[in-house]
């Protein structure tokens, strides 16, 4: 065991948190494209925006120019509830890895959510509560989202309804149950409690759901009752900023002991918790302050970034929702059953797309099966259950500090341990008896999903 | 929102945390009763208990004299790696209960584990290790004491055989899973590997199994195999010894804010938490230092404290352990199926027995279904998800905090938050769906099993 003065986990003081986030935008100077109204292809305005989201959401959607945003005072009582998440420097991994590589990961698994998904459920419950409305709507596919949001509505005493997609709310009862703990209606989707619900069970009867299809759902309950707004859980230039109390925190907790990092590394499905991971870093990158690799990890069922093109797409396979430039695979890709649920997103983030596409980012994507090997190593090392989700980053970072190894570089790397993986032991299951698979799209199943997508001028 | 000086969560830095266990025996003037061999029925001397467990924890168990032992260096190592845990100000809580109570609570349940479980793993799978054995075996019920122990023997490289109750592994196959993700071996007890297990199929063929029956399985099959030691998850002194880290963190991060408890409240199954965190409290009483209530809480389903007898008895229902003076049911009590898995043993720590016993503490059960309207009320006001085992104390510190709303006291209660419920989502939703009942033993019930104890002189 290593006998050095920084500290197993370094955890911020009080006084220490964030008091604003921090909105990368602000100090790009090639900006994220605009959404646009599907139908007139023009930029989204507030107003049109404003029937979907909270109002206070739409303006921190559209802001590009603020750098710094303050949190409100009530949001920061919660966040200390169970933040600052600690930066855990994992010396048992450095040990066993037998690499000269100092590893640091920044651990958001320790609440109820299971995972960073609070960040941003409490922002935006709060508003949606400062703005007077009754609920929010939203879908959860794996769960970590809808458990987080119904965390956030209880502490606000908001309604909240969600739309789980069927096969999942089937397969993790305990995760359904969790968000009824917290006094949350959950709905399998598709339900006959919407139009687009009854439209689909009729056109497809035996039909587990999809996210696409829940978030139709939930749009629509939200446009269709009163004094209820939409809310969602990554993708969103909203989210990413909320979720840069990540990366404050790690900068801040890394400051402290003046480390500075050389390779951050986060695993990306919409990108909420990479794009928080990196915020302070990239601004500094953006600044011309500093230098940092920083690599995006996704699923190879699901490459987004490393095999999507960089194109306007629908955010939704129901098409309801504003185009988004990103990159995708085309709102039409279904990628395989992988069990990173939360990875499973045709695209990306528009802020990320861009920063990825001016190539201030890099991207690499792993297969499922090295995922959890990674995974159980981790596990049995530094004791942390990761998510599957998380594992992504685990992999990588762990390949990063083994050609550090071979070349005797002692370079600092810091990862996102986005989530704990209790509701994920059916994916470790297949996992130990041998039955877990990777399934990886053909060059003819991204071209044909490719020929889908909407043609914008 | 309050806006004290105390801050949501006291941390302690890595240099606060205990370099030593603290050995309540050691400042009791009657000591506890020594554990008697079934056989002789005298003192289980040192060799007689060298044959089950490590010779090391032999002599803690023993060792009613040395007041500090030292936490050796690689133990204090892998406690960095997941303590200090918090001790949170319950600021949410209070507001929502109006009290002028002061709340707080020791959360054990930050580690994969999901409890204080593994405080005590370490030390026993480090003492096997130092031993050169090359494995241990275990029972669990619930699975988070072989959870606990799983992780502790993967990160010593040691064997783990665990025995889990039949009707857990077929019910909580995630745990099971757990288990495995950390390398361990799980046998459903009972099985056919063993002679008791074969002799308990064959009588009663259909059998789920019994915790009496997986300790039994366990033993043999430690005292069978060459280089392997049995170990135990609680009742034990020497566990209290080594769950002492817990008391001894929150007496440190109080004495920090020079906060001093008026009331200090635990659940109480086989006594591993709640001695661990009075330790150093009842430490100070026994040398007449300063005053505390301490309140131990038991279901009323399975209530060893608050009905049963103080007399030698059977550890376990196979009757093949060494007899305890305790607080005892009878070890052929058969509690009700009451979720909190982990509080139903049929007697109690013979330490915390005598101590009760003297009147140092006080006792007090609650019903199952009054107990999880107190977990589902936490979970949404403080945002953590508590295990069932937990919401007994929970239970009782609202209760006391509600007594000081109607006197106005402004009362400073501590109580312990042993672990999570994240694999209990069956019992909420059994509570949700107002399917719970309490089945609390009839006095006809309790005497029928207190008429079969054992007879000692």
């Amino acid at each position: 065991m290593k006998t050095e003065k920084i500290p197993y986990k370094i955890y911020l003081e009080e006084s220490e948190m964030p008091k604003s986030w921090y909105n990368m935008r602000a100090d790009m100077k090639k900006k994220p494209a605009p959404l646009l109204n599907p139908a007139t292809k023009e930029p989204m305005k507030a107003e049109e925006l404003g029937a979907v989201f909270c109002d206070e959401l739409v303006a921190q959607e559209l802001d590009d120019k603020t750098p710094y945003i303050e949190i409100p005072e009530e949001i920061r009582n919660f966040y200390k509830m169970y933040r600052p998440s600690p930066l855990v420097r994992a010396y048992c991994l450095e040990e066993k890895l037998g690499t000269p590589a100092k590893i640091y990961y920044k651990f958001e698994g320790n609440n109820t959510s299971g995972s960073h998904k609070l960040n941003s459920a409490i922002a935006q419950a709060y508003y949606a509560k400062k703005q007077g409305l009754k609920g929010v709507t939203t879908e959860t596919g794996a769960g970590q989202w809808g458990t987080a949001l119904s965390m956030a509505c209880s502490y606000f005493g908001l309604d909240c309804k969600v739309f789980m997609v069927k096969c999942s709310y089937e397969q993790k009862p305990f995760r359904r149950e969790v968000m009824r703990t917290y006094g949350a209606s959950v709905t399998p989707s598709p339900s006959e409690t919407t139009n687009v619900g009854r439209k689909i069970l009729a056109e497809h009867p035996g039909t587990t759901g999809s996210l696409g299809c829940a978030i139709s759902e939930a749009v629509e309950v939200a446009v269709g009752s009163d004094g209820y707004r939409y809310v969602l859980g990554s993708v969103l230039n909203q989210v990413l900023l909320h979720q840069s109390v990540i990366g404050l925190e790690t900068k801040a907790a890394l400051d402290k002991y003046s480390i500075k990092p050389d390779i951050i590394i986060g695993c990306a499905g919409g990108g909420s918790n990479l794009g928080g991971l990196i915020s302070p870093f990239m601004g500094e990158k953006l600044r011309g302050e500093a230098d940092y690799r920083i690599i995006a990890v996704e699923p190879a069922s699901c490459p987004s970034l490393t095999r999507g093109v960089y194109a306007y797409d629908f955010c939704d396979t129901g098409m309801v929702c504003p185009l988004a430039k990103m990159y995708t695979l085309g709102s039409d890709f279904i990628p395989s059953a992988n069990h990173a649920g939360g990875l499973r997103y045709h695209g990306m983030s528009s802020t990320l797309s861009e920063l990825y596409d001016q190539g201030l980012m890099e991207a690499t994507s792993v297969k499922q099966t090295d995922v959890f090997e990674a995974a159980e190593y981790f596990a049995r090392v530094e004791g942390i259950l990761p998510a599957p989700e998380s594992s992504h980053a685990i992999r990588v970072a762990i390949d990063e500090a083994l050609k550090c190894k071979e070349t005797g570089e002692e370079k600092t790397i810091v990862f996102g341990l986005t989530g704990t993986g209790y509701f994920d032991m059916v994916a470790y299951e297949k996992f130990h008896d041998g039955e877990m698979s990777d399934t990886i799209p053909t060059d003819e199943e991204l071209a044909a999903a490719r020929a889908k997508l909407p043609k914008i001028d």
